[in-house]
């Protein structure tokens, strides 16, 4: 696993203070878990009103998360006066999302000036034990001088 | 664009029955906006609890929409006594998630006996204009024999 | 399907040079068989000695030839400084690759200053008869001031 | 890194043949480097006449490679009697494939009944220098009565 050494030292209170504008987060109940050098944590209880037909975790109530953890991952690496924007992911859905709790952990993979890419996976817990329900791999882009996009 | 036969009559009440018990559907605002063979259309209005730190529909909320017009596509052409899942799928973010109401396209490329595959367009509608926003690409399974995935 | 109007006037003659040095597209067989504002053909004889275990052609030795489609489809719409570089691509296969000829097709969604969304699709023809048998999702990456990547 | 049991104690000699019989693998001068349960080495040496314009190796020439080191890794875990195929992959490109030999690596995270799920990379090494330039994850198939896909 490879280690990186953040550009902006306060790259930890900017990504808490980005996620803590992504209502979508709360809506959901995730939280903030873990926040490294390229590698974020979000956790997320289950809750029935996110289900699909057959009970489980829709792909859908799941994917924001790990979206969300490797996007931050990226983030975490980047200057201090950029922002985030998700290019593009795939995922693989190997298991039902069924358990108490989801953990998406996203990783940087490569850096870049302009694109960075990362690897996701989502685990759901039920009774300590790790379940892989979800892979992802993710391509993230660094915005610069765009006033929109400033986080 | 590919005509299909539906393997089962009814298709059009099973996919909305099982769309009714995706309960993330309901929470996220979703409805179904037209049910065809080999394609569907999904539309949830904006709503600012399910943005991102920008103020745009984060890609988290918008991708169900489009994953479920994907799988429900498939559905509509498999027969009556089966399910589906979603094995996977890649998804592009084009432009920001910004607009009244949001439209997610999914249609049948080429159905199988096991594997599906489909595309799905998500389009942001703003004033009468529409803005294309999101593009996927998904596999989509046919499951037989499981008593659990049985739509 | 969106029309696109070329930022350089001399797209094609560009499109062709830059082709005529992808030495591997002469290893292939491949040729450009249609240049147009954001569309790309291009075409390969079947060969026996690039195929799989079953007699097929290798989804390897398929891929490249949309992989370029979709590249030069973008690279048709850059201005004329600028290198193409593909960032990813996900694709799908969706029947065996046997017929007589290859026909690959790459068409822009999206273009953008950095970032262009492409799809591609590769037909098998037979007898005058065409099946499709890869479906393509692309990213394209406009690249500047980088030396090392001029066309 | 999970440990995976083979379901066919010869699936060595079974991975070895069916990759013998891949005529694109001797086109690359791609060879078999590591054989084990649930993960695959093919190497390939540079070849200046699988380049594109850049002089680096096509995206297409590598992709091949990592394409068959996973589906070969989801292989070697399936039943005697079974084919393998392809549904889909997604790559990106980290880095220019320069170097003197390319290493592909496929690894199953995920087997199952009909779906397994992989993720491979390929390194460029130059003098003794790893370079990641690929990364990618597959969705591979086992194929159960078909005449025409028995390996």
């Amino acid at each position: 696993m490879p280690t990186f050494e953040p550009a902006d030292p306060d790259y930890a209170a900017r990504v808490r203070a980005s996620f803590a504008r992504q209502l979508v987060m709360a809506t959901l109940g995730a939280t903030l878990r873990h926040v490294a050098p390229g590698e974020i944590e979000i956790e997320m209880p289950f809750r029935s009103d996110l289900s699909q037909q057959h009970g489980f975790l829709h792909a859908g109530s799941v994917t924001p998360i790990v979206d969300s953890a490797c996007g931050y991952a990226a983030f975490s690496l980047m200057p201090a006066d950029t922002g985030v924007l998700t290019i593009e992911y795939k995922v693989n859905f190997l298991a039902p999302a069924s358990g108490s709790l989801m953990v998406a952990r996203g990783r940087v993979i490569k850096p870049g000036r302009t694109v960075t890419v990362t690897t996701g996976e989502v685990y759901a817990i039920q009774d300590d034990q790790e379940k892989l329900v979800t892979l992802m791999q993710a391509t993230i882009m660094t915005v610069r001088d765009r006033p929109d996009v400033t986080e």
